[in-house]
């Protein structure tokens, strides 16, 4: 297995005559209700329907960054599921994820993400899926599918962002479908966002890969909801001195990520999470557990009860409760696209390695970083004004 | 009237050979929950029967900044109820808010500050207080109750911190008592904390004097519990782009601070503090009230409810509640010990005017600074530096 | 001011060749979300739409009492509002109240309706609304109305509805507008239902018409949300003789609903009614207040916090805390239609009088009852019973 | 092994003249936090210390049921722990269980009680409790303890209450440590009481002995908290036609109990019961999982969340959530003195077999009963009024 960065050229600069450059946004699991939110979001936002709620990067801090426009995205991507995009969306809307009417008013972008969707690989133990192609196979697979994306489309860049549901953690040395995927992003000279706690590029057999290929990568696992919350509580508590003696959680969701966290393995994941979140920002783990159920009956929508059990002077016992309902893939899918745009802007300044500085998006982030969602927020501001400047060739790394 | 800081001199530098320098902390309101705490606080953290939690300026950062340590404080103070410390730590063990067996403990120190309590002064709307004494026969009363405590004491400085139940706005340009005992702190040469949403140096016949004063001061309101809260979440939905639609909350306490805010005037000037958190953090204030109802049967502990309506991508509406359950004496008294420490600092420094590097702890923070409490605590830092330096002459407003 | 009931004869059996009779439901503030949502919901529910969930009637113990079917309800009203009930319907529909697709479903019943709503009277504090005409004139020209719908509809009966806008309680002894409509539904032979917190019948002036009038009649203010639950946890306190100590509550809700209440007036009129059901049933007023704040950015969803401070053995401190998210128009709407298919068959049964046994629904109950859920829940059965005898002349008060 | 209830004869009226009878109430878990904070009540409200919050059986309703008086109970038990009674409340009172200065007011009745306690029997999963005894030989050693402490303290009779921590279901047909309890009791001729959710007499080979003993039983798993919410909200839901769709809970909890129910095994049991609650009174289970967390911070307060999910009219989705916050031990003890007083008296009334009247108490209840608590508490009330007739011979069978 070899990754091939310099197979695909690092795009040159436009000419002003030509056409303004088109930059792909490539996701694994490109038919799940984030992906869907976030294609349909894009669209609607950039005609004009909707105000970017929830994306930072359309904020003043980042007007002058030189990322990508909205407009100027182009979706494609791979899964194992059939269900059209258009339809799919029709799905969020009838439970409440999507306002009303917008499928129909993004019809047109919606047919054309699906359109550049191909089929994904190997299932997590799908017991056919392995034998008839070896890790290198699928790697190649998805590679050419990815490239074939850019070629036809003529794109000036892409970027692969997983957001498939949370595979288990492997069980042994073999890769898993998130890491042959992140192997072919690699493979076609993409960067690598990984919105999900699966495995992705953090492989043994991937990270020398990751290192020499020359491309920017983040990750891992989007901060949306009671783990955002908690970056900002932990801190609170360890500035005011006030002791935590017990953070317990229990997390309610329906919807796909609901059946598939209630997979002890891919809760597991998950959770590892959220609990290094609140050892980091605290300095110490506390007591205390996290519970991830399957409640169909609230399809996309999370509700997130958070007791924290806290000492005040004296040992006075104090506590305090969150009560968090938020539809999951409403907070994904403008975090998702602040990503692409960041990780394609930081792959056009030449940037590499790990980009500790996205932070601010991730529980478990790449590289070295702050804990605390403030200080992920300075960074994050900070590298908006790397962005910004004129010619910068210097890498992540340095 | 007149301030004449010069009539205390500034305390001179105490030789090797002569005993540690002791401080005064003179409380107004000295006999209420959050000075009985302090004082039976400080005595049992300096003599190791509890830990310092709460207690910001006894974490590493603090470590070598000179403060005074809590066996070198002397309390005293001003209060217009007769129930002598002892027996009011009594009742707050009873109710939960000290240990059991603290107040025998700590007895020998809670007499000690007991018996350096002086009469107050003219009660809010207290019909017979007005018209023996003037405004100024009253500061001078003060005044000169502060200067005997440091005399008597040989103490090396000393601070006034305003402890007292929140008095109503003031109706017209007359000093309200708050006012009163802030112009004696002046007039005594002590530096000034208001830690109450009462108007204390906030009156424009006071501005001139604290200005001319060479004095440093810091107010106004203690952030304690609801407001904490809040100076954290603001941020988070401001950082996330996240359109915070109504913010609305209710407080159930008990204790004489229920009582005293059961008065509508007295609870709008609370109710002021909380809503310019929310204002200054998120950009704009929100729909939504705040209530504060007096439970006599909650005590001195305090449950506040908080309901944040807040909008996502493409318009989807997610909700966000918190419960804080605290004790509001146990949450204040370690910050009043802290302010205290840092603002004899302070003054031992040569700084003067308005200390805005302690926006950390106050609803409404004298000077200009941030809101987030993130960066308020980077400013508490960087101002614990100040205090490090071997000599510095510069004040407050450089 | 005269009530004539005799004017309208009771409703002659139907002879079997002839079409089932039809009922009227005559709404006062047809065009409310209350209304519109019923008319809506009982159009929906009759054509199988929908499973009519809420309403008790459609239970098995409520199949053999007669009860007019949802198909034989005609709808109409008075407003003192414009909009059509198609267009209100379809505003209903954005804000998540009805289903998307059910107002163009039944569109046809809502326009059937909106043909029958007739101008409402004076509004409260209606500067001009007064003088020209004196309460009688009111009273007879709705009394027109509503004789007129019976007429050409060719109704069997008709019940008279208040799901109006809480009107401020009565300053002096004049007759507040909901106690005009009252009036005329006596006047006009119909049983009358007061699903709101407002004067209606009980009014010194049309208690002697009531008692006379040989009508039953029912209310007042709908036990929806955060009292329903309070007339369910009063009880259990009771019974396991477990001491509250303070019971405060807090209501955010959008809409009309929550503008009406925003006038402290109409809210102290609301606010009589849960606390009554307080002291009921636990047998004494606990401390704790009770708040209605008007949030627009809620709509018509409702948002209810209660705190709940109790003593347990030895005088151990305990809390339970209830937060109620529902639509107060889906919570009524049902009760609302249950409310008037009993009643005309209670006028049909020849019940007169107060309907003590209605106390299920209502949160200040006409006539003497228990206060506790369950209690009125085997009353509500008996009065079932009643209604399924094959022919009973007695009136409710005998 | 046999059951040997005639070997104890049935108390004999006593005479007028000699002193008032005494009657015993015997502990499995004599040691623990609800046995001693039972028998440390019982002496503080027989003196008049304390109220009778929480106790049933000290309301009007059974004031005239010739109920043993709380100072004619006479206390002992088994435990396998050694931590004398008196020191075991000073951890109570530590932990804000108990009143500061309980522990010393009773200490004459904690040490009594204590001197009444034996050692306990074979600790679940003991590798050595086994080989050495048969259970018949436990349960011999058990009935004569009993019957040794029935005879010294010269008592007109005894019930067995287990108040001890939750076992794990037992893996086969092996009679559990609850069990080999409860067939001591019945061979000493004693009314049993389960309120832990253990096996206790719900084992087949228990069975037929409990019925051929002639001796009334109650049980099983005492319902103090969030269950016996549930057991009020259930029925509201159904009583309103209202559609539950998901019911989830979340309880946090310290102490001996949080860290029994650690064991998966032992929280099955007692996740049982609350589910078998919930199928009672909603007709149907819903979806919706319970989690039992050890947080040893929380000592013995416990807090549980509900989230209940339900549809209203048309489909609208809505949301309950309750937050209780209690002390297990102060909850329970006062039931488990209610059915010690309740049994002893049934027992003198001749009453046999299980006490389905008592499902009061119960979350899982022997016999045929009705599942909700307002239902159940009239049950109670007509037990009460079967305990005032003046002879009765009927057992709880007929």
């Amino acid at each position: 297995m070899s990754a091939e960065p310099s197979s695909l050229p690092l795009p040159t600069p436009t000419s002003s005559s030509s056409p303004a450059p088109r930059f792909g946004v490539w996701f694994v699991g490109a038919r799940g209700s984030v992906a869907t939110t976030a294609i349909a979001g894009c669209a609607a936002v950039a005609a004009g329907l909707h105000p970017p709620t929830g994306m930072v990067t359309e904020t003043p801090d980042f007007a002058a960054c030189g990322l990508p426009s909205l407009s100027s995205l182009v979706f494609g991507g791979h899964d194992t599921v059939d269900c059209p995009l258009p339809k799919r969306a029709e799905h969020l809307a009838a439970g409440g994820v999507l306002p009303h009417g917008l499928p129909s008013a993004v019809h047109t972008e919606l047919a054309a993400a699906d359109a550049e969707i191909r089929p994904g690989g190997p299932l997590p133990r799908d017991p056919d899926g392995g034998p008839a192609r070896t890790d290198d196979d699928w790697i190649d697979v998805f590679t050419a599918d990815i490239r074939d994306f850019v070629g036809r489309q003529n794109l000036a860049g892409a970027v692969v962002v997983n957001v498939a549901s949370t595979e288990p953690a492997p069980a042994d040395g073999s890769l898993p479908p998130s890491s042959l995927y992140a192997a072919a992003a690699l493979r076609a000279g993409c960067p690598y966002v990984n919105f999900t706690p699966s495995t992705g590029l953090h492989h043994p057999r991937l990270a020398p890969l990751a290192d020499s290929s020359g491309l920017p990568y983040a990750g891992r696992d989007g901060k949306t909801g009671q783990t955002l919350l908690r970056s900002v509580l932990g801190p609170m508590f360890l500035q005011r001195a006030l002791t935590v003696r017990a953070w317990s959680g229990t997390n309610l969701l329906g919807g796909g990520d609901g059946a598939a966290l209630a997979d002890p393995a891919a809760a597991a994941a998950k959770n590892a999470g959220k609990e290094r979140v609140l050892a980091d920002t605290l300095g110490a783990a506390p007591e205390g557990e996290v519970h991830i159920d399957d409640v169909p009956a609230l399809g996309d929508w999370k509700t997130a009860w958070d007791h924290i059990a806290f000492d005040g002077f004296l040992g006075s016992r104090m506590i305090l409760q969150t009560i968090w309902q938020g539809c999951d893939s409403a907070l994904a899918a403008p975090l998702v696209l602040d990503l692409a745009r960041l990780t394609l802007r930081a792959r056009e300044k030449g940037l590499s390695g790990p980009l500790a500085d996205l932070g601010f998006y991730f529980k478990d982030p790449v590289g070295d970083g702050p804990s605390s969602l403030a200080e992920q927020y300075t960074r994050l501001r900070h590298f908006a004004a790397r962005l910004r400047t004129a010619s910068d060739a210097s890498g992540a790394h340095r």
